[in-house]
Parts: structure tokens; sequence; C-alpha cells
């Protein structure tokens, strides 16, 4: 067990009212595989949310989530665009493309963040069936160098999308930061910005482990159901996952812990904001820092603190705030980099 | 909420010794994805309970278990031999297939088991590069029908599948209710009869979500973990899992847990074994029953009782007993039973 | 070079006509990859030969177009119900599995045959997800055996498919032994009989290499042109393949080729019809015998002739007829046919 | 039918040699799917080609070859590295993503080359099971703008290649224009180089349909034939795709065609040369040409020419030349192109 460091939200546990939900719903013998009482209840509180009559399937995990919501609007012939700095191209062993079974496109990003100048040339009519036909634009809010898209960024590329045929599906991991962060409901950042199909998580901000898919659309949505059972994503005893998201939306408990988070990041950004030798490489828009540093200071910083080294070449680091990190830590830590990147 | 009933092991909760664990586990941060100290241990503690050097990997649920052990061991052009009953075969939605690229080959079984006999003419030299050379047999112990494999069959199966150069797989979703009902240590049932590699269930005997894929040859694990990840079944808060393994494997909770629910059946198959009209189509050897009973009476039972229909045409339940299920259930349900076919 | 002999009418060459038209096609450039007029023509002509508006996609091989038929009109989870004797069952590597992603369900036949009554369990209601859903029904034309469908038999598979929900595909490998034998015509044979999707082969009929994936609906066909360039079916000097079917269909060429082939085998049969120690364990009725023989007079035989031991167990033999087998070739494999079985 | 042009080399029919090879295979019966003796020459003739003992293995297409090729020697998480040029990437739309399982990445070329400076980024240590680890580089010689590597330049590739433990393939559609161009033998330009395996194309000059697959490490082909089988590349009248590259390799015809195509381009590109308004986007190379004209030119040169806009945007297009392409074709085409441009 180490301290609360900044290497991940993943890092981090459940919060208390999460396992609170969980024990509560330890009660009795309830139908398996999802036909329970509260995962229909925790389907209807998502519903709420977004404000619309979506189809929701919870799963394990977040590139569980990812696959089941590529795979079920394409068929294997068809192509996928993603952000070349996006999770599903880089950190998903090629899941993505083993299960739906065509090809991922990864698309020059600034920061994560796509736009459809960039996108124009991947939906061009193409060579016939020699090319893939691209059918999914997905992108990630917030971004994987924890940037974001504004509501009219991401009106544009639903725009986009749509006007070439093409499904809007966004990877939320850290939605509720989006959110947070943007200040929008769960409605105004989802369906409202036209999106499609959404993966919105919960494990980063506080769940034990529950992600869900959102089809916005429930036309896409039609073969959901077999996917997830063939992507190996239906939980049996489905009410644990369920229980988890009442708890999260009740309350908008998400809000409150990724806006902690978001906070935290603030103040971590504010901490460090004028250690000479340090910059951020891309604004600070959530719970995740990208500080260049010099290298020597990485070192340092490393003996006592846990982080992930983001580009070693550049001399990056990622941190990450969690929603249990506390202003202590964040003081602390700070101290910490002020004095390794002095001392070099 | 319902009351307990008789339709699965997976409509049953958690037991309490598995919350406490995850609660204990919620304490700071850990590095993600399995890499924590919780792991280490549990991992540790499963090599000691199988009394070997064996690769262990944690997964969300039994399908995706099942997948990764056959897909760490096979190539996509290759065959796996399984029962007609598997689970594997008939309700994982195609999952294997998919997941692995090749082919299941269902072999007729006598209430889901397998014997050498039977598997004889599936692995003779074949036809070339036109027929699915056969890398796997999978069987599934305790069966689909809560039949078992005694030790001897079990090592007869292994001898024969060594013998062609099959890797045998033991899809052990209730593997402790054969280990319980047996009277054998986990080693004895598993490497100790021969089995390479192990899906050991734990969702049905008591864990909140939790299975191990076991590779008694840790040769057979050298692709295994990125297979997980492909699989989409690396759990990033790792740690709530691998507690879940600890709490089951310590005082052996999980023969308490199993030897329960085994117990269970045998009462009600005493408790109803005098009703006229029903009869049990197979042997019962753990937490399972298949029962036949009057069309009528089945359904007069099912008004007011959960369970599954196992053969409609044949009249055919199927009760499932759990870790939960008290004397007290099982009594009362032996009545509804009693008076159910009697009354027709 | 081996004389002919009766292994298998893949053994066999190319019909004089056919490399003639080859030869003809081969002049100046036409635009790659079927988008040239004798691909054209060669679609129009199979669309007369069956008498209605379907979509046609030439392949290379037998097994590409059983992949590609097969992948067209599927999803991923999906099923597809054959014979157990099938050569996408049997003979294929896991090809069909592999590319479409689903799962094949051999089902028990009589000599290759199925009929509705032992499908009808395997297209009930299922168990929701957990079941991969039924939506191909394959059925071989003459079969692996060489056993014929009658035209009515045909018409039940297709009724019984229709009202399920299924798709009916034929492997064609042989078709037009089928439809010399029964005397129909294509169209009878075919769209007449309520198939949806045909493999049409050439190949074993005297082609050099093509067949013919024919989709009576073209509703099914929407996405075949992606599936057949993924499947790696397509050809790019496409209208060498086109005018081998032009000429297979020019004047019935293919009933010619396939009648004599189907008389060869009606020759032989009556030649060694007396022969004591020999019996044929199924009806001969197209260009393909299964005779039980004397294992010795099998040995014997193999000194001098190519031909496939089917079952060593029970002793049979598959002997195929080809478009170029004489009759003087089959009075002269009788002979030694009933020289074996005497000298043993 | 139209006049010779040059949209492609595949627009071109069959050489001669080729046909006559095809007709002079048609005698007889011999064995199916290559356990022919013709199948066996020509597997002698390829070793000695190219001087070594390497597995050959005869397939359909191009696209079939590459896809044998890469999922011979990967397994389904990992990763191939490629041009963001190539053929595998952009033009077989996502064959090799789907039958090998895993992930294609792009990297950024030079006009379709690669070198190791642009490599060494995506061969770093990786994060872990997150990252899909590669494990082939794929190159094409000539690359799909008809540039060419040296063999220093493929020597740098190869020791980069092995010093990260990857494999080497080489799509080689118009390897025979490489090696006419750069004046080598095969030998020189595949083992020599450090090639590990090549798909060594013969349709685009002037077979009638055939690609070798060539493992010059038997070792990497251990489950190639079972690979072939299972992508549907497997001919069954092998000896007809045989016989081809038996013709191709005698006294080198494979050299004089590919030869002879380069000369007509740069006959070509020699006669537009003084042309104002047209340039070479890169150098021709082989027979390949990627003119950028005006817009106008191209609509007028369209009218009357068969050629491919290669880029309509920036209005280059592509001209290809053939094995029989003439002296008098070029030099008419190279007329109308100047009065294209002239006439703006």
């Amino acid at each position: 067990m180490m301290d609360r460091g900044f290497a991940s939200d993943n890092a981090s546990g459940v919060h208390p009212r999460i396992l609170e939900a969980i024990a509560a719903a330890n009660h009795g013998h309830v139908p398996a595989y999802g036909d329970d009482p509260i995962t229909a209840r925790a389907v209807d509180t998502i519903r709420q949310s977004f404000a619309c009559d979506a189809e929701v399937l919870f799963c394990f995990g977040g590139t569980g989530a990812n696959v089941l919501a590529l795979a079920a609007v394409t068929r294997p012939y068809q192509a996928v665009l993603c952000a070349d700095s996006a999770h599903v191209w880089n950190s998903e062993c090629a899941a993505p493309e083993h299960f739906f079974g065509g090809k991922l496109i990864p698309v020059t990003s600034q920061f994560g963040k796509l736009e459809p100048g960039g996108l124009a040339a991947h939906v061009s009519p193409g060579r016939g069936v020699h090319q893939s036909p691209v059918r999914v634009l997905t992108i990630t809010q917030p971004t994987e160098w924890g940037t974001l898209y504004s509501v009219a960024e991401l009106r544009a590329l639903a725009a986009f999308a749509h006007a070439h045929g093409l499904v809007l599906h966004v990877d939320g991991a850290r939605f509720a930061n989006a959110a947070a962060a943007l200040g929008t409901t769960l409605a105004e950042l989802g369906p409202g910005c036209g999106i499609d199909v959404l993966s919105f998580g919960g494990t980063k901000n506080g769940l034990l482990g529950a992600e869900a898919v959102i089809f916005f659309d429930p036309a896409l949505a039609e073969e959901a159901a077999y996917v997830r059972k063939q992507a190996t994503q239906l939980a049996s005893k489905m009410r644990f996952l369920s229980a988890q998201f009442l708890a999260y939306l009740e309350d908008d408990l998400w809000r409150d812990l990724a806006g902690h988070a978001n906070a935290m990041a603030t103040r971590l950004a504010a901490a460090v904001g004028d250690v000479g030798g340090l910059e951020f490489v891309c604004p600070v828009e959530c719970n995740m820092l990208f500080p260049r540093l010099p290298a020597a200071a990485l070192t340092r910083l490393h003996e006592h603190h846990h982080f992930h080294t983001w580009d070693e070449a550049a001399s990056i680091a990622r941190w990450v705030t969690s929603f249990d990190t506390t202003a202590d830590d964040v003081d602390r830590f700070a101290e910490a980099v002020r004095e390794a990147v002095v001392a070099r």
C-alpha cells in the first residue's frame, strides 16, 4: 500500500458511498445478468441524468466498454477514426481491432483533440472496396492529454460525423471530469452535443469497477446485448455494478468527486507555476497535468513519488489527481517538485 | 429483490467475509493493473493452495476466464474439443471462437462427461491442412449437469490429452464444489490430476465477481498477460479482485461455502426423493439437481419459485443451491415441490 | 503426372473450351477487379441461367466462396447450422468461423443430408444472449456423400429456414452435378427451390479455377463486395475468372461435363455391382461413390490407383469421376477392383 | 476491351509464355492442393532463384499473399509496422487486421520509404501489456510511389528489424521491377538483404494470377500451410499457379518483362520531361510515374486515356507501364499529354 500519489486515478480506491451501495445491494437473491431491479433502477437513473431514452449496458472495464461500443455499431470490414493519442489506439493492445474485426485509423491530434479539418481527408469517397470505409469517429473527452473539447467543438465534430454518415463515439473514461470542469450537465455534454454512443466511465472516479456504455440512439444498440456477451463483458452478479452507478449518480456524487479531483489539479498547477524550469506542455483543464521538467528533477522526484514518465525523450511527466487527493497531498508534492527542480 | 431460490448460484450475493476483504483493501493508493501487493499475495496464496509454481491471472468473469485460458494456448487455425453440453459451446455466444479465432468441436457426452473412448476419433491424424488440428481438450468440473469427474477419470483424460499433444483445460466455474464433494485438496484435483490450465471460479461461490485462470505449466502462459488485456479482462483496480481470492482461500472458506451448497443439494434430493412422479435424471453430486417432473407440476412450482426449465420437451428442471441456501429454504421448497406434484 | 484416376474431380485439369475462353480474353487492357466487359457479360449470363436478378461475385476458390457467402449475411455473434459432414465444418480449417467471427453448429445428418425435423431443436428461442443465435442454414448439394436433395426436399428446407428467419445457403461446389442428375435447370434447382445464396462451383467441373457466389436476393449482398475484398477473394485480373464462367454456361457446357461425370459414376457402380464383398454405403446419385471393400482389397487397389480412403475403420473408400473420365478408365478400374477383391 | 493504357499493370493480360505453360500443364490428373510434380518443380526453381532453402507457398492474389505472410509470423495481440502509404494499410480493406487479429501501425514515409530513424519510436519498450507489441516490419519494394529501396537501405532496415526482434516482410507485388531496375538477382535483393518473408508477386508482371509467399527462414513457416488454408488461399488445382511461376522464372522471363515495363516508364518520363507545367513528384525508378499536371490537363487527358488520379487535391496522377506496353503506346500517350497540358 502506498501513499496517495499522482500516478493515476486508477491507483485510487473506492469512495465510501460506493462501497456502502455495494453492501446494501447484498441482500437475498436476484436474477443474474442484469435482469434485476437494481439494474433496472440504475438504467433509469442514467436515462434521467442524460435526459434521454438511451440504451444502457453496464460492463466491467474501460477497454471492454470501448470494445462493446465500437463493435456494436460496426461491421468487420469497416474503419474507425481516432486520435493518434487515443486510448483505443495506444493502450488497448489491439482489443478493438481484434474484436470488431476491422481497422482503427489514427489521425494527428493537437494534444489529443481532433477537429473536422483534419478528418476530412479520411472520409473522402475512397477507392471502392479496397479501402475500409469509415463508420465511426471516436474521440476522448477529456483527452488522454487532459484537454477538453468545448460544447461548441463537440457539436462541430458531431455535425461533421453525421454529415458523413459516421457514428460519433466518445471514450468518456473521465467524462465526469469533463462535465465538472465545463460546468455542464451530463445531458448537455452527451446527447446535447450530438454524441451517439458514450463509454461513461466510473472506475477512475471512485467506483470499484464499473463502466456504462450508453447508446443515445437506441437503434444503434440493436445488437449490443449480444456483443457485450461475446465480448466477455456481461457480469453475472450485475447488481453490484449497477449499484455503483446508482450511488454515483445520486445527488451528483460524480460531480463532487470529479470536481474535487479537478480542483486538486488546479491547485497543483498553481503551486508549481512559478518553479523555474518547469512548464506545462498543454493546458491543465481537468485532473491531469503534463509538466516538462529537467530529467534530473524527474529522477529525483521518482525516488519518493509515484507518477508516470509520459515522454522520456521530451522529459515530460504525467501527474493525475484523484477523488481522494487532499490539499495536503498536493502541497507536499508541490514542495517536493520544487525541491527536485532546484536541487538539480 | 427475491427470496433465496434455486435459480442459480449466480443469483446469490456476496459472502460477508468477501465484502470485508474488499473493504479492507480499500486503503490508500496502489499501482493499478495488478502490480500491487494484495495481488502478489493472492497469487502466492493460490500457488500454495495448488501446491505448484503456477502462473495466475485474475479476471472479471467466467466467460472471460475461459476465453483467456483457451486463447493463451491456441493459434487461430486450431480446434478445441469440448462436451456438447459445455458452457463454452452453449452459453458463451461464440466468444471462444471469436476471440481465439478457431473452432470448437462438440463431442457427445454422458451428462456432461467425456471419456477417452469418445474422443479418439477426433484426434486421428486428420486430412492435412483441411482439418483444423485439435490443440486443446476442455472439460467442465463439475459439469453443467452437476456430475463429477473422479480423480481417476481426470487422470485418464489427462493421459489421453497429453498422449495426443493436447492441453487439458478445465472450466472450473464451480471447481470448489467439485473439490468439496470429492474431498480433495485443490492441488489434488488440479495439477495432481494432470490438468494444465484451470478456470478457477469464485463468483458462483460467494465472491462479488472474480475468477482466476491458473496455468500449472507456466510455459503455457507466456502470452497470457497480453491475451488477458486484449480480451478486455484486465482489471485496473485489480486489488479488489485479488482481495476476494485472498479471503476465499483463507481458512478454506471456499470449501465451507461449496460444501454447504453441496449439502443443501443433498438435503433437497433427499427431501423430495420419495415424491412419486419425480426423478433425478442424473446423480446429484454437487450443488445442482436435474429433476424430471410432470409439466403441470413445473408450471405450478414456477408460480412462486425461481428456477430454470432445463429441457422443456423432456420436462426437466434445474435447481441450484448456493453458499447461502438455508436448510429452511430447502425444506420449504421441498414441501412446495411435493405439493406441486401431488396437486397436478 | 498420373493417369486419370478416381481421387477427386480436383485432380482433373481444364476443359479445352475453358482454356480457349481464357486465351480469347487475353487481349489488350481492361479495368482490373471486375470492372471489365467480360465480367459484366458473365454476370448477365449467370442471371439468365438462374432466371433472376441476382448479385454475382466471382472468387478464386471454394472455401473462399463459402466464407464470402456466410460472412456477407451474418454478424460475428451469430451461428450457422451445417451438417456434421459438411465441407465448411470438416475441410476448411476453421476458415468460416475465423472470418465471419461466430460459430458453426454441426447437426447429425443422414449421409450428408439434413431435414427440418433434425433442425428444429437448434432454432428454439434459446437462452437470450448466452446462446449464439442461428442466422444461416447451410447445406451441400450434392452432399459430401454424393447424395442429392430432391427439389421437394430443398423446398421443405427453404420453408423451414424462412419460417425461422434463417438464410438458406447452399455449398454447390458440385451444383452442376446435382442439376444434371436431377434433370433440372439451374434456375429450378436454385432460386426455384427457395435457396437464398449459392456457392456455385466451377473448378471441380472443368474450370481452371473460379467459383461464383450468387445472392438471389440482392438485399443480402449489400456488404458482399467489401466482404470479398477483405476475405482476399477479389481477383485483380478478374476477366480470366469471368471468361471461364462465360464458356461454362454457353450451350450448357456445365451440364455436358457434369452429366458425363455422373454417367461415368453410374457406369462404375454398375460394373462392380456384382462384386461379392463390395457394397455401396449410400446411393450413387451423381459423381461420387462410397464403396465398402475388404481392407486387403483397398490396400491392393491403392498400389496402382489413386483414390481416398474415406473411413479407414469402416473400410470405406471414396471414388470420384470427372468431366474427363473415360468409359475405358472406368472399365479398367472396375476390372482392377474386381481383381483386388477376389484376390484377397 | 480498351487499348493498352497506363491505368495499372493489373489491367494488362497474360504473357504468351505463361499461357503456354498453363496449357502444357493441362495434361492428365495430378494430386490436388499442391502435392503435384509441377508444384514441386516450381518450389525448387524459386529456391534456386533465391539461392536458399526457403519455404514457398503459392497463393491466388496479392492481398492474400500479404495476409498469409503476416499471419504466419504473428500472434493476434501483436502489431505490424508499415508505411502510411502501404498497400496493406490503404488498399486491403482491413484484411490483414481482420485475419491476423492484431494491429497495423502506419509510420510516416517519404514517398513510400521508411528508414530506421522513423521507426525507432515505435519499438521502444512500450507500456507493458497495454501496448500491442510490434512483431513485424513490413515494407513495399518497390513502394506504392514507385520508389526503390537500395540494397544498402534494405540491409539497414533488416539490421534494425533484427536488432529489435522483428521479422522483416516485404510486399513485393512488383519485386521483379525492383530487381530489374537495381540490376540485382532475386537472391541478392531478397535473402541477400536480410529479408525474412517476401510476398513475391507475379500477377502484375504478366502472370494470369499467382503470387508466392517465400519464407527465407523456414522456421517462420511452421504454421504457414494451415494459415494459407484458413486464409482461403490454397488452390485446389495448384499446378496451374505453379506452372505460371515455372515459366516466369525460366530464362529470367520475369526480368525481361519487368525490365521492359521499367524502360517504358523511363521513356515516358523522358518524353514528357520538357513539358512545361508537368513535374514528377518523386523519382521515376521502376514502372510507375507520379506526375503533377494542371487539373484541366488531367481532365482533358482522361477523356481518351485510362489512368488513376492519385491525389485529386494535389493534381497528381499515377501512370503505370506494363510488360506489354509498347514504345508506340508511350510515344502516342506522351504526345497526348503534351497536347493536354498545352491546350489548357
